[in-house]
């Protein structure tokens, strides 16, 4: 069986499968998501009417016995951004997609009537049966309710109560191993486009799949090697390491130190309270309330950085409470409680938010009076908004950008109305710079300049200089080839710092695809898919005026060390020579 | 007493009169904000916080005897585009600045805590005072009481509730002769600009002035006499005429017979019913009820199109209803009822909205289902919401775009952002092409292409001929020429039509310039204005992608000629050669 495509027609209420195109042979995951949005979306188009699209494609070795290689990504035209977007998750979703050697599935139209539908896939065919009894509930009953329906075996993403008032803050949910609703392709807003069109949820069952083809072996099975070798020596990625042993909540006191971890909507880069939020703590009070930890978010994992967070006892599992999550509804609104945090946490799950968005919003509706900074009860309270589908729950679900201008706030920490996550530019200036210029809006993921400038991985940096294009450019380009390639970001921790590792990344692909690229075609793949997506953008209306750090972040200094973002626009434009 | 600029600045509460730059010493009303908003605001600054500046001016001849020319240009960057913008009103403040010799007023910083201020301009000095108790009311309680506070011949601008929340759909209101809060600068936001610095009101006593300059009284006063007389003749500014026996709405029946009166936000381009709410019906039902009809908006208008709408047996004035109102609270809502439409307008007034938003903003929340179509009542408790600011009334005070996201509907009839006007793009294409490519958004006097297209007036052109370039950039040229003379833009009429008219209008320029310009400079200096604007939106990041309707115009056939927006992208870019 070759790689296929599934289209399905929300129009229609059709699903077909189509050839793989021979010339997208070597795109997957972000690669061939932002392939298929440039080629079939209208960049004017209206983001949540019928003629925008959204597709889902595991990355190139997603679902083979390649290590932590578990990723989907998700594209569209951003409601939230207007450009194109990727955001991505680790789910077994991913991995039985690649099994079933579904290169991806393609949702366009847009379905008339008010009913919402399931599309199911199974590796014989595919049926589309009305959704409404998931309706206007919260994830974590339905998808109990799901799992009771299609079995204990099928992987579910689904779009909640906040994508079904098309909030641009909602984001694509998938499972995690314990099928909690808690992976999420989070970012720009996908999962109202999913809900524009009348689909609720994909179900999908792999069994009988044949598998990930894999077209040189023994190339494959010395790519995973060298690659697990290089995970499980470096001191952030191996067994007892840093991500293992505290998940990515271990950079809360990293980053607060450094002062660069946004409090009370990016008013200060510090707070000594900070530290009853970190990894350290939270993987304390998980051993003793008896959540899992270290856990994977897709089978497979070598890293192995997430968890399941619980209520005391071991009640009421949430998942993982991610870094970004937990400064974004912490720190960022004041909050310093892991047990607020996590019951935030939940309630974006529930809703089907975006977590940093939701935190970014949080803080700048405290900012504008809708409650106080620190007022944990408020800050639910705003949920349940959401929940109830109030006009402030319309507001909110809209992002950090909308609710600035609904309550009048002018520090408004977005680029290209994507809300900034858990680094303050002004402090670490690297990140700025891909926060700027990427085309994402504001990313940490899309070229993480942290590793290189507060932890020392890939090299080190003065999180000071300002002189942060190429390192920038560098960590977008391989990271969008990462992103291709269906490993986790995370791997590259190891690579940047073991050149074997990065071999082995490259033998697995070569193995899958029976190419023969080398390390040296890494950046040239990553350079093809932000073109791509850049053109998108420059189609949809972008400009280097685009690429910018909002006024405040130029104006005010942020304490301690009470710097502005002074990279100068000159250095932002040179990140792609525009 | 020389020409000067009155700075204010709302950090310090200080306000100090600068010498006018000899380089700016043709500039007035629209050419004059352009031009201090190009040079001294940030085009990336947030359109709210401290970095925007508010600038006010009269036209070069207003305040003079010159006819029909009380009018004010109101700029700043816009909440509502985030380009530049200038809105302009008639309205003898405007006169009063003229003849204090005032070129503008320019409003600058941002006031830090909770106050709101007066300004008051006297020919003397200014003084800037607590205007708390005049907040949070509606406007026309509010002039009464500054009309007792400061004495009935001064003049009045401020801003209402719809500001006082930020709302990007506020405009600047200006008294009209009965001190009515009736004349509005009304695009883009701007209002919410002036509440941010914490300024609600300017009132300008002239008592002492000097008079308006006029450096060669012969040619001035050939050029009032030429112009007047081709006012008095032509048939639709005479008195008498179309203009003065029916106001604007004498263009209710013809656009809805040519199929371009929207219906139903933008559904339909006629309806039987809109007869019902027509000029004609107007002026007779005022002519029972005791209003005022003619009447002007400024003393000195030749053409007086204005009116007083009120309640049956004369009560409770609301001002004038004009064609572009009565079309966006009425058909556009599926309202055809003048008495309720006279509400709507009144709390449009009331609250300091601009009406073409607002009625934008009803017809896309009535699409969502916040209230039918038709429904009365139900419209006019959507303003109850913004006068008590609650969240719903805060979504809506954002304009018509802001209100469409909120609740999930895609038909979304904004350029730039900007609410578009009453006439149909898909009936009538050379309006469609100015909404397109003014740098100002959807805004039907930047280039009023139904002049020619429906009343025959500088030539006649097809309205469904898709070649309108041309068109559109020659008015567009000479519009924003008359919006810096301070002539009203009715003018054109007659000037478009009777040559020697247009002599008069530079006459009455060389007289109080002193200068020698000749008709064939008129398009040149409009050119200077719209590139002083264009390159402050392209510094803001706007490209030729902005200068496009959207998707649903393109996409959906307008009844009953069943035509969709057929202009090429090539044609909308030769308007200014992108």
């Amino acid at each position: 069986m070759a790689k296929r495509i599934l289209r399905v027609d929300m129009t229609k209420l059709e699903a077909n499968f189509e050839d793989f195109p021979a010339d997208f042979v070597a795109l997957g995951g972000r690669a061939l998501t932002s392939t298929i949005v440039a080629k079939e979306v209208d960049p004017l188009c209206h983001p949540l009417g019928a003629y925008n699209k959204l597709v889902f494609a595991p990355g190139l070795v997603t679902g083979s016995k390649a290590p932590t290689s578990g990723r989907i990504s998700v594209g569209g035209k951003s409601p939230l951004t207007g450009g194109i977007k990727e955001a991505n998750a680790g789910t077994n979703f991913a991995q039985k997609l690649g099994r079933m050697r579904i290169a991806a599935i393609v949702v366009e139209g847009k379905h008339k009537g008010d009913d919402y539908y399931l599309l199911k896939v199974t590796n014989d065919g595919t049926e589309i049966i009305k959704a409404n009894k998931w309706s206007n509930k919260g994830l974590y009953d339905v998808y109990k309710e799901l799992y009771k329906e299609f079995g204990d075996k099928v992987s579910i993403s689904g779009v909640g109560i906040a994508a079904e008032i098309m909030g641009a803050a909602s984001g694509i949910c998938f499972n995690d191993p314990e099928g909690l609703p808690s992976r999420y392709a989070g970012r720009g807003g996908l999962g109202a486009v999913m809900a524009s069109k009348g689909l609720k949820f994909i179900v999908v069952d792999d069994t009988g799949a044949p598998g990930v083809e894999i077209l040189n072996k023994e190339a494959f099975n010395m790519g995973v090697k060298k690659l697990t070798n290089a995970l499980t020596s470096h001191d952030v990625t191996k067994p007892g390491g840093a991500l293992n042993s505290f998940g990515t909540g271990v950079l809360v006191n990293i980053i607060n130190e450094a002062g660069g971890l946004p409090q009370r909507n990016f008013s200060s880069g510090q707070d000594d309270r900070s530290e009853k939020v970190s990894g350290e703590v939270k993987a304390e009070e998980i051993k003793k309330r008896g959540g899992v930890r270290p856990h994977f978010c897709s089978p497979g994992c070598v890293i192995q950085c997430s968890e399941v967070w619980t209520k005391p006892g071991g009640k009421d599992p949430v998942g993982v409470l991610e870094y970004e999550s937990v400064w974004a509804l912490g720190p960022n609104c004041s909050i310093y409680d892991l047990d607020v945090i996590g019951e935030l946490n939940r309630a974006c799950n529930d809703l089907g938010l975006d977590t940093i968005e939701a935190g970014g919003l949080i803080g700048v509706a405290m900012e504008g009076g809708l409650t106080e900074f620190g007022d944990e009860k408020g800050a639910l309270k705003l949920f349940d908004e959401i929940k109830k589908k109030t006009p402030t729950g319309r507001i909110l679900a809209n992002g950090t950008a909308f609710t600035a201008q609904a309550f009048g706030v002018t520090r408004v920490p977005v680029v290209k109305g994507q809300s900034l996550p858990a680094y303050d530019p002004r402090a670490i200036k690297g990140i700025g710079v891909t926060y700027a210029t990427t085309p994402q809006g504001a990313d940490h993921t899309a070229g993480y300049a942290i590793a290189t400038e507060i932890m020392g991985v890939g090299g080190t940096a003065d999180p000071k200089d300002t002189n942060k294009s190429d390192l920038s450019r560098n960590l977008q380009l391989a990271t969008a080839a990462i992103d291709a390639s269906g490993y986790c970001l995370f791997i590259a921790f190891a690579v940047l710092d073991i050149p074997e590792g990065l071999v082995g990344v490259v033998d697995t692909l070569n193995g899958v695809l029976g190419t023969s690229l080398t390390v040296n075609d890494v950046a040239g793949y990553g350079q093809q898919i932000i073109d791509t997506e850049r053109a998108f953008n420059k189609a949809a209306g972008f400009t280097e005026k685009d690429d910018r750090l909002p006024e405040f972040f130029l104006k005010e200094p942020l304490p301690p060390h009470n710097e502005v973002f002074n990279v100068s626009d000159e250095e932002l434009d040179k990140v792609w020579g525009a």
